[in-house]
């Protein structure tokens, strides 16, 4: 194998078949400590705020850059669907990518450390935990099957050994965890020190809170169910955008059969955010969550919906029609999600004039 | 404190409460090793097999040893429902007991090193996961948020974080793996190395394969569903035991309004069990597991159940009325469910006229 270099291509697996989704308001400095396992990937940049400011990126990454004039200029009246002053505008990035994967990282996110000191490689982890099926219809007590060393225990029943395609993979954070501003409130020192060496798929049926800072999807699968939602400026909350797309998404996925995983791999995060504004930004969103995850445990998608599109479509409707009782807002993010579908569909026109069903 | 050995104590929690059950065929001297960490708890052995064989029980522990004899002595007509020559007889134990909680332990399973060396005190974390919440509703991406140093994270409903009593804590194994037969056969040589650092919650819908190596519960609020089942000889089956006790408690607790934590603590599993025999013993387990899944998955018990046992007379029927067109044993182990209600409640007669009910 002279002239191929093997451990750039084993840290940097798929790089044709991922791109890696950063929202950003600053320099992209944190990129120089993830050389070594991000540089073989094309970045997708979206700058949030003022447009006029210039976003360093380090030398040698191949990306795109979007700022609010090329997302207005790109979605013309459908634009304000997507969040402004909000990391919720991420998910711009994932409708402009061509790739079959997306990873998201947040800026103020390093390289971590495994126990015996290793700089953990998480596209490679990422890519492993999206490869590999999933096993959300029946718990397995040594997590997940398909990792080396490990496999179905004792009283697995073998009809569900095969699993189901996996579709999203949400990875975890050490040293400053994903608190809401009362718990960082209450606990301003607690930081995240345990690694768990362990990758699961979240059962069907169940949900969990999914965080933005360290995720990769399919999005061939449930790209269109990984909207962000409005948050930010304009709008009466924030910092829900990840937890929206991460409940949405997982009703998706259970309905069409594909799997979600938590778990490995962990970033560092390095900052907290200050508890006194993030109480201000998610007010609301603390009050609100208490009708919004019973909507989403609830509700159920008709047969209809075979794609993540319609889905999607479908989780619209019953937003404006179960959720404006809670507030207005909830009527005018039903909006957005429908004019996100529709720019979806025009940036990613559907193959042989159908979109990805559920196998 | 003087006078006090807190050492002792702390490594011996609430061992007013606890009862420590083992089956066995053998001599015990496994608990030699164990002593620093059970010598303060009672012991209640279940010999199997013939009674005229003298177990040896290390000096310095209290214990009551029951054998096949005073099994018919004690329950009569009713003793045909605990299994002979198979670890299911254990159950015996728990319901002579008079204690909250049960930890049962299999003969071959050694105290484990945790990944600084330490010893593992098995009871001192089953007693922490029985004595604080599950949350069954909805996941914590941190895993055990009752855990020091972790909270529940960002985009968990308030309302859901007080949590539910916790009835069962299903620990796991290091070294030998619990696999069935045909995966023993495939990997020989595997063996588990991987100290995951976690307790979580088996959220409510979600079976797992419960395995009764290394398992404590809370008798008071679970103990009449804790039956494992007609096994061994004189039956078709056998090494499912263990699945049917699990499958089962679990289908209780989620209807109770209990939790189910797996995870933490690990024990040293020493032996593999010969793979041969194992196929022999569960090659029936293995077919019918397709139907006893999907039995317990989609069961649904009713509001007037509302107490283990109650829900335990009705899982009975069900069982009658649906697993007896896979196999006539079902039938058999239908009634042999009965018996082991109506001996359970001789044997523990309601306190003031009313079972534990659920909250």
């Amino acid at each position: 194998m002279a002239g191929y270099n093997l451990e750039a291509i084993e840290a940097a697996p798929l790089k044709e078949d991922v791109d890696i989704v950063i929202p950003t308001i600053r320099s992209l400095d944190f990129l120089e400590q993830w050389r070594p396992f991000l540089k073989h990937y094309h970045l997708i940049i979206v700058q949030d705020g003022d447009p006029s400011i210039n976003i360093r990126v380090p030398e040698g990454y191949d990306y795109e850059l979007y700022n609010r004039n090329d997302i207005n200029r790109i979605l013309g009246p459908r634009a304000n669907c997507i969040s402004y002053k909000d990391g919720g505008c991420r998910c711009f990035g994932f409708m402009v990518s061509k790739k079959k994967y997306i990873y998201t990282i947040d800026d103020d996110c390093f390289v971590a450390n495994d126990p015996s000191g290793k700089e953990i490689n998480v596209i490679a982890q990422h890519i492993k935990n999206l490869e590999t099926p999933s096993t959300p219809h029946y718990f397995n007590t040594l997590y997940d099957p398909f990792r080396d060393g490990t496999d179905f225990v004792r009283g697995y029943p073998f009809s569900l050994r095969e699993g189901v395609t996996t579709a999203i993979s949400h990875g975890l954070w050490l040293n400053i965890p994903d608190y809401d501003a009362p718990t960082q409130l209450v606990k301003p020192r607690e930081r995240n020190i345990r690694y768990v060496d362990a990758v699961m798929t979240i059962p069907k049926g169940v949900l969990y809170p999914m965080c933005g800072m360290n995720l990769a999807f399919n999005r061939e699968l449930i790209g269109p169910a990984m909207y962000f939602g409005l948050m930010g400026e304009g709008q009466p909350i924030s910092r829900y955008d990840d937890m929206w797309a991460g409940w949405a998404a997982k009703v998706v996925c259970d309905h069409l059969g594909f799997g979600v995983k938590t778990g490995l791999p962990y970033v560092w995060h390095s900052k907290a955010s200050n508890p006194f504004v993030n109480l201000k930004k998610e007010h609301k969103g603390l009050h609100w969550q208490e009708d919004m995850v019973p909507f989403f445990q609830n509700l159920r998608l008709s047969k209809e919906s075979d794609t993540a599109a319609k889905c999607y479509m479908e989780l619209s409707n019953m937003t404006k029609e179960k959720l404006t009782e809670v507030d207005p807002y909830f009527e005018k993010l039903a909006d957005a999600m429908v004019a996100w579908i529709e720019a979806w569909e025009e940036l990613n026109p559907p193959v042989d004039g159908k979109d990805v069903k559920a196998r």
